[in-house]
Parts: structure tokens; sequence; C-alpha cells
């Protein structure tokens, strides 16, 4: 199956734009959400730990992703979650999670803005 | 449990926004999401049914949602589903679908923008 | 897009099955879920009112939920929400809250069991 | 916030449980899912990579967790996800994937069984 995920969070860098060989263009970020738990001990709301995501974006998009989100913007995204192992020529290994995002969009709970309809379709 | 749901959708009507008497403003609209399935017989992918469903913005996202969205826009909700049975005084009963939104933004994936950063909380 | 939604709950009802006319068998429960939320001026946890889904099940998995599962029993449901307006010959009109379920289990929080693999097949 | 995910996938190893110093179960096992994706080229059905989870079950959950799922099992899994950067003692830095789960059941699409009621709360 696919997991999909949608996370509220922050963006931790500035977004990072490439075009591949066939022309698609893909837009990535750094996405960092922190859970919210009633501590029952506490008797209180606490901050968890924070979740890092990598979020990539095609097409439409990530040209308009590129052209309106900024490092430290709240957003919401919602995707697909891959899990993946790598491993490079140097012998490191490592885990990475990404999120191929199905919609982006400032999160309304945390400013007000404008939007400019484009002839985007569907990722 | 709360059942948590994520839409990409369009707004159906203008945004409704009233204050209670304790001054907490919430605004509503409807929403429609039409999903995409692949029809194994005809060999390719055709809408399915659109679904509809009323979502309730409280506090600072009220606010944001009566200043900053539209009729017809293209937005991502995400929030807790609420499957309400009613009945009024006549004997009319019926079902209705809310959201309880915990976060809404515009889909760029249709489109750019710009963002104010306000000082809203979490909702 | 298709609205995923999971859903831990309790069966309200015997598990119906009919068989279509080219020999797809369709089981069909309804599952009731009731959110709990923190309730800021009790300082304590509350039950929320209670969300019904009819949940609606195809192939294997109709014919392996017709015979596993039953009134009462708390399961897991994960699948595509469906929101549907309907009207019959008599005027009546109303909306129905349907999952057509991906997957469905007894939920282990609450007992035990044994299970015994078959042959199917992904829904 | 928290991030809910709901995965369904086969467990890939043996379930280990400890109890805790103030006498609090947790079981633990990875969990394999295998997304299907629509190749546009191809024109069919193709397997995606496999995501893989370490899915955390505690009190009630644990017990009937050990007591009832094998390596090789179908597993519906809902939790929340949790994304942990780890570092031991020798230098080592890593990511790992874990969904501490809130409900876990065999999935009835690929087989039938049985459930005996006991007294567990919700985790």
């Amino acid at each position: 199956m696919n997991e999909t995920v949608t996370v509220r969070g922050f963006i931790g860098n500035e977004v990072r734009t490439i075009t591949t060989d066939k022309g698609l263009p893909i837009s990535s970020f750094r996405l960092a959400s922190t859970p919210r738990r009633f501590d029952r001990e506490r008797g209180e709301w606490v901050d968890g730990e924070t979740n890092w995501f990598t979020v990539t974006c095609f097409r439409a998009l990530a040209q308009n992703v590129r052209t309106t989100v900024s490092k430290g913007d709240p957003v919401l995204v919602t995707g697909r979650l891959k899990v993946r192992q790598w491993a490079n020529d140097t012998g490191q290994r490592g885990t990475s999670v990404e999120i191929d995002a199905d919609g982006v969009g400032h999160d309304l709970t945390f400013g007000t803005g404008s939007f400019i309809r484009l002839g985007g379709q569907p990722a």
C-alpha cells in the first residue's frame, strides 16, 4: 500500500529546485513538525520530539513552491511517505524519510495571504 | 479515536463567519473533492463521485480563512472527521459530514501566492 | 483525490454479505467510533460524539470478514471515504458515509486470537 | 502536530517484548510495506520500493501482540509516526522511523481467524 501522510510544520531551509534532463522540475525542502502530547503526570501539554521530513515536489507544484514558500514558513503538506535506506561510495549508510508531495499550502492558522490561480494540473 | 482526514478539493460557496457570545470566531465552507480511480476495464483513469464536506474553522484560523479564501479556490484541509446525525423541529432527519479543521491552505499545485505571518497560535 | 481514513471502533450489527451477478462477494457492516477529547475547562478527557460509518468489503476481504467478525467486535478499518447523497423513489434524501475497505482486522488492544493465512490477494 | 499513519504490511521478524522497571510491557517488531504505483509508460501497476518501519506497542496491546502475531503475518497498524535521529557512543548516527501503535490487527484480506475479547483498555 501507499502510506499517505499529512504534516503541519515549518520549513527548515531554502527550497532547492533542479530540472531533470527531460525538463521535469523538482523542488525539495526540509520540514519540521513538533508533536504535542498530554503529560499525565504533569497534567499539562508538552512538546514531543521534532519529526524531520524531506519533502519532494514535482511539475507545477515544484514550480509554485519554489516561488511561493520560504525558510521558516508554516505549511501543510500531504503526500506519500517514503522510507529509504541509502549507502554511498564511501560505505556510509543511512535512512531518509521523504514525502512525495501531492499538495502543499501555507497554513492559515498562522497568517493570511493571497493566491493566484494558474493552469496547473494535479501532480 | 479521532478520525483525522486530509482533503484536497475546491471550495463550493462563500465562507460564512459567525462570532459566538464568548467572542470565538467560527468560519465554515463547503468543500468538494473528486477522487480519481483507475478503471481496469477501460484501462484509464476516470473521475469517481464527488465527496462533499462541511469544513469548520475556529479562532485565528477562522479569521484568516475568512479574509484569504474564496469560492472556487483549491485548498488542502486537515482535521478531525465528524459524522453527525441531526433532526430538526419539523421531524426531518439527516447526516452531516464535517471536518473540524486543524489546518487550511491554498493548494500550490494550482497556483502561486503570498503569505503574511501573523501571531496565530495552533488551533 | 481519494480520502483515505482509518477508524478504530466497534461493529454495530451482524455482517451482511451479498454476491453480485458476476460472483463478486460484498460484505458490509456498521462501525461506531467514539473520539476522546481533552476538556480544558474540566481538565480531563471526555467522550465526544460517536461517528458511525458503513464499511464495505469486496472479494477475499468480504469472505474473510463474513466468517471472522461479529457484532460488538473491536476492529481497525482502513480504506477510502465515500460521502454519498442519495434519494429514493418516495422522495426521501439523505447522506451516507461509507468506507470502501482496503484492510480490516481485530484490534489487539482489546484481545487475542489466532490467524490462518489463506491465498487472498490485496483487494 | 502528531503525524498519524496507517500501514498495511508484513511482519519482518519475531516480536520482541521487554518489561520496564515500572512493569510496563513494550513489544516491538519490524513492518515492511510495499507500495503499488501505476507506471504510465508501461501502462501497468508495478511494485515500488519497500518502506520499513519499527512498530512499538505498549500495555495491553504489547501483551496481546506478543501472543498473537508472528514473523510473516499480514497486519494493519495505525499510530503516531516518530522520525528519530540517534547517535551512539561510538560516534555512529542514524535515523529510525517508528510507529507508536494505537491499534494492531491481522489483515483479513489475507486470511481468517478467531478473536477472544479481554479486558484491555485503549492504549
